[in-house]
Parts: C-alpha cells; sequence; structure tokens
C-alpha cells in the first residue's frame, strides 16, 4: 500500500508546503516489527521524554492511572481499549458481560491507586454485523456496572467501523491528597500482598475456548445443542472470566484498618509481570513463595483435566482483575483479620531480582510474559 | 454466528447461574438495523434515562464534553474513535498529520465549551500491518500537536488489532467557574456567529480522493508517479483536511473583548446539523442567511470544476472545526474588531424551525446529515 506524505513545514501565514513523496509501506525495509518490541517496550519508546507542562499533571504515562490536582481533590483518569478478535471472542462472550467487563476493568484501575471511580465515558465501533438490540445488551452492561459501583456515565462516542467490535472507555476517579498509592513505593521487607485467587479468569478462558471446540466438532456446520456444553461444577470459572469484579471491598477494608499500601497495582496481565513492574519502579527485589499462592479448586482440577500447571496459570494467566499490593511489616496485625488478603512473600534489595520459591526450596526468576499479541 | 448468553442471575454468595441460551445473530429476527436509528438517535436511545449519581458530575452526556467539578476548576472530559477505513485512509492521509489531527479534534471539543485542554490519554489498536516507525510517525504527530496547545499526553493503552488502525483519544480539560459554555443558552434575537469558513475540510477530501482514483487509474498496480497528482494552488484545501487547527486564538480573544457566547460547539459534523443541536438544546428556531456563509475562494473553485454545490458542502460538509457560536446583540461592537468571526444569522422562537434564508430571499429547512455511516 501506499501513501502520500504531506511535510509539516509551514511556509506562509496558513499554507503548508506540500510536498508530495511515495512511500512504500508494503516493503520492510528499514521498518521495524512491532513485535520486537512487544506491548510495554513500544509503550516506553513511544512516550520517552514526554515530561507535563500543566502544573495540574502530577503523574502521567506508567502507573494504573494518570493523577491531576484540580484544587480540592487529585483525579485519576485510565482508559482501556477492547477489540473484538483481540480481546474477546463473541463466540462464547455475551455482549452483557462484556460491557460490564469492560467497565469494570478501568474501574479496577482507578481502585488499583486506592481511589474512588467516578465518571466513565464510552466510545464504540460498531460493525453492520449488529443491531440495535445488541449495542443495547452490550450498553445494558456498562450501565449495570455503573450503577453497581456507583459511576456516572458522561460521555463518548459511537461509529460505524468496518469490521468487528471496538470498546474504549475512559475512567476518571478522585482521591483525597496524599491517599494515592504508585507503583513506586515499595520498600525492602515490604509484605507482598495478593487478593482473591490467580489464574481463575484464564481457566474460566481455557474451558470456553475448550467447549467451543467440541461444539464446533459435534456441528461443524450450525447450531449447537446446548446440552453438549459442560460448565457444571464450573460456572466459578466462567464468572471470574465473563464477568469480574473490581476489588472495591478491599480498597474500602484497608482505608477502614488504617492500611495505607506502600505500591500497589491489578493483576490484569498476570502475578508475574505486575510484580515485575513494581519492582522495576520501586527499584527493588521480591520473594514470593509457590505454596502461598492463592489458588482455586476449581481452577485446578480443570488445569489438571487439560494438563496445566496452575503454578504457570496463576502467574502468568493474566485478567484476574485482583489487587497486588505492598505493605509495611508492622501492618501485619492489621492485615490478618482481613478476609480474602494473601501474603504471598516480601520486598528485598534490587540485587536478588524477582524470585519465586518453589515447594521445595528451589527457587526461579520470575518471567513477565505480559500482552504478547504483538507476536502472534 | 452463535453465542452463549450466561444470565446475570446471582444464585449464591460468589457463583452466578449460567443458563446457555442460543441466539443465532445471523437471522435479523426482531433485530433492529443501526442505520435506522442513526449515530444521534442511537446515542440518544443508548443514554436515556441514565441520571448522574456522583455529586462532582454536573454535565453528562450531551454537549461537546462532560464536565466534572472537583474544587477551585471545574474539569471537562471529551473523547473521540477514530478507525481506519471509516473515519481515515492511509492511501493519502499521513501518519503523522492524523495523529495530529486525532488530538486536535480532542481539543476543538474543550476549546467550544470556552475550556483549555490540559491532558490526554491515547489508545492505539495496531494491526501487523504497522511497523514501529509507523507508530512513532503517529505519535510525533500527536506529540506535536500536544506541544503546540501545551497539553500533557499522560496514559494510554497499546494493543494489537486484528485489522488496521484505531485511535481513540480522551482529553480533560479546566475552566474557571461559570465560564463554560453550554450548547443550551442560545436565546431569542442573539446572532449566530461562524468562525474561518466552511466546506473546506470538505473540498480537501474530494480533492484527494479525485487525485487517488486519477493516480489508480493511471497504474492500476503499482507506483504511482507523484507528478501525476495536481495539488497546485490548492494546498489550503488540503491543509484543512489533513491538519485542521483548534480556534483557541478566538476562544482566547473572546475572552480578552469580554464576550461570553450563549451557545457554542465545534463544527465537526456539519453547519446544520450543529445549528440543530443548538437550537434543539436550546429550544429556539433560527435564521442563517446564505450569502453570509464564509467561502473560502480555492474550496469554491474546486467545487466549481468538480459540479459541487459549495453551498451544500458548507452547510453539510464536516471535519471544519470551526467555532459556531451565539452571543447576545449587545456583543455587536466588541464582535466586529475580532479576526476571522463572521455573523452569519440570528435566533428565533423555535416555531420558525432552522432557516436558510437564500439569495434570492427564498427561505428552506436545513437538514441535518450528522454522521451517516451507519447506511453506507
Amino acid at each position: 500500500m501506499h501513501y502520500f506524505c504531506i511535510k509539516f513545514a509551514q511556509v506562509q501565514k496558513k499554507h503548508y508546503l506540500c510536498r508530495v513523496i511515495r512511500i512504500n509501506m508494503a516493503t520492510s525495509n528499514g521498518k521495524t516489527e512491532i513485535s520486537t518490541l512487544g506491548e510495554f517496550g513500544l509503550i516506553r519508546h513511544l512516550t520517552e521524554g514526554i515530561k507535563p507542562v500543566q502544573p495540574s499533571t502530577l503523574k502521567g504515562v506508567g502507573d494504573d492511572a494518570a493523577v491531576m490536582d484540580f484544587g480540592d481533590k487529585q483525579v485519576l483518569m485510565t482508559t482501556d481499549l477492547l477489540l473484538e478478535g483481540i480481546h474477546f471472542n463473541l463466540e462464547y462472550v455475551p455482549l452483557k458481560h462484556l460491557g460490564y467487563k469492560a467497565a469494570v476493568v478501568n474501574f479496577s484501575d482507578i481502585y488499583a491507586m486506592m481511589a474512588t471511580p467516578t465518571q466513565i465515558t464510552v466510545s464504540l465501533g460498531i460493525s453492520k454485523r449488529f443491531s440495535v438490540e445488541d449495542i443495547e445488551e452490550l450498553y445494558a452492561g456498562i450501565r449495570l456496572a455503573c450503577e453497581r459501583y456507583g459511576v456516572d456515565l458522561v460521555g463518548g462516542d459511537t461509529s460505524a467501523s468496518m469490521t468487528g467490535l471496538t470498546i474504549s472507555i475512559t475512567c476518571l476517579g478522585t482521591a483525597n491528597k496524599d491517599e494515592i498509592v504508585y507503583r513506586n513505593g515499595a520498600k525492602e521487607h515490604n509484605l507482598i500482598c495478593v487478593t482473591g485467587n490467580l489464574g481463575t479468569a484464564y481457566m474460566g478462558l481455557q474451558l470456553l475456548e475448550r467447549e467451543r471446540l467440541v461444539a464446533q466438532s459435534l456441528n461443524p456446520n450450525g447450531d449447537t445443542p446446548a446440552e453438549a456444553l459442560r460448565f457444571e461444577g464450573k460456572e466459578y470459572l466462567l464468572e471470574r472470566q465473563l464477568k469480574p469484579e473490581a476489588r472495591r471491598d478491599i480498597i474500602e477494608k484497608l482505608r477502614e484498618a488504617g492500611i495505607k499500601p506502600t505500591a500497589m497495582m491489578d493483576i490484569s496481565d498476570g502475578l508475574s509481570s505486575e510484580l515485575m513492574h513494581i519492582c522495576n519502579q520501586s527499584n527493588c527485589g521480591c520473594s514470593i513463595y509457590e505454596d502461598k499462592l492463592p489458588i482455586d479448586y476449581q481452577a485446578a482440577v480443570l488445569a489438571e483435566e487439560m494438563n496445566l500447571n496452575i503454578v504457570t496459570c496463576a502467574l502468568n494467566g493474566g485478567e484476574d482483575y485482583e489487587l497486588l499490593f505492598t505493605c509495611d511489616i508492622n501492618d501485619y496485625e492489621k492485615l490478618v483479620p482481613i478476609d480474602d488478603i494473601y501474603i504471598i512473600g516480601h520486598i528485598t534489595k534490587p540485587d536478588y531480582g524477582t524470585v519465586l520459591v518453589g515447594r521445595n526450596g528451589e527457587e526461579m526468576m520470575l518471567q513477565a510474559q505480559g500482552w504478547q499479541a504483538f507476536n502472534s
């Protein structure tokens, strides 16, 4: 494909020099494939050297949300883009659940900074395949999430699309000054905590994918009897994949208990990846213990059935939307009474690296897999 | 295509009833095509009955931007989604220009409420066709726009996409209390003003499209000599389409002159459509005069060449990103000295409708075309 490049050189008051240059985009001559950088590398590369100029910008690129100071309250902003075929498969994701999840994952980013989500905007790109009723379903999920979390839907953009469904949601939140928790405050000897359980959303996805393939093989050309699908006893896995919740409850309990984590983020790309973000940004290392990782029994059973290593799923599965945080060891007594928080390790000196201690005491370095869709 | 619907009915503490229901999305049985509602109808339909619950939400859906009150300043938020093949064609839109425009159209929405853009987030969906260098070009445009307008890029999301390029930008802005201008304040006898000229961006698009087709016909299978493209003397049209600017200058001049418009918005979908928004939301009618519409001479010449009616282009062309505003007739003396503002008519009683008075004195009702991509 060709395109014409019109140069950005101003030659007179209102006119720009238009020099038509042909660039052949099809040849990869001198071009770098995005997969060589990966998602995080690409973002780092693109945002290098950006320096805020607005006095209201407190924190730009590099955390769960940006932070602005507009007066009494600090204001947070986060955004998520979901693309059909990349982030969701409508063969098994109902539109209402998709809407709900698209909103909740943004709320999760705001809670992960110890703040409260307050407003969202929703942009949709919709191909001709979708009817008004389909989009109503999607919106019903978004609106339900807003109701449950007390967030206002304040605007957005709706457009036709050439192919598939695109959902872009941006969320604002607020926090009192000095309440916000960033990723860069972890200190040596801090406890490392996670909430809920890990790898379950990933196992839910494996289950859906397996049943989809079974259904397809039973009837390759059309309707599949619903009875052919075997979700009994595994509903929780589906729920974790299709309808995750943000951990508002944990944020409230931490606040009630008077605990301010030293660093925090939500687990969207997998525990390993998120731990490495905290360690990089806090300039520290960590040790976590395999036998302390909270694993759901349904997830463990399915992993066994499917011949997967549940610990690998817990470390790299992603989409759990649980919280990962570090806190001072003096908060231990206050932490223990809070349900659904698990201490999985502690922060170390930076040169110790990010270490997983196995059940047999063997130490392994963690690998961040993150979002590798650019490779696939 | 089929999908499975898992019901949103909570049956026990952590589990949800999963009832698998087959829905055939391919049949249009009982389904409504989105084109029957159009973009504005769909948004109205989806956002019906949404009531803000956050005390900080001052204005939700329905203006150029949402408005929040977080303390000293009021905070505005707007968002735009750009999809390849719908909003841009990379055969003739250079990526740097695309990035610049994607940012500027958001700034324009914030200025159109008499506020100042302060921060943006940028989400990109990128298919394998694009290299790191391509995305650098796109980002260079976004960053240039941010520099020129003093806006901070504070975050975003980057993802692989199955097809094409998706750009979603959300912009925050601030304004002092009582400075914000909404769409709903126009009053009978108010002057109707526009800035710059109208229909020029649309003629720029026609020019690019014509030259693309010419180039294709000269060499259907490959390289087209750049010399084959005839943009000489029409650079301004290209600039208006490829690299629009937001009218910060006008906002500053209105402020300096002590003029607070009664209603304002930017012209992205075309004058007719925007006038109808202001009249609907302000519960009024309007009369505008054909001979008062500001038309650029290059646009008029090209329209003549291409056998298009330039007035229709000015009314319905879209993408001008000029300002449309109404103000008190007492501001007339203050308005006149400001360059590049044109008084095109006045606000009337609601039952007069939205009227265009032709050169011959004949009155026509305006038609809002808006964004009709759902029909194409």
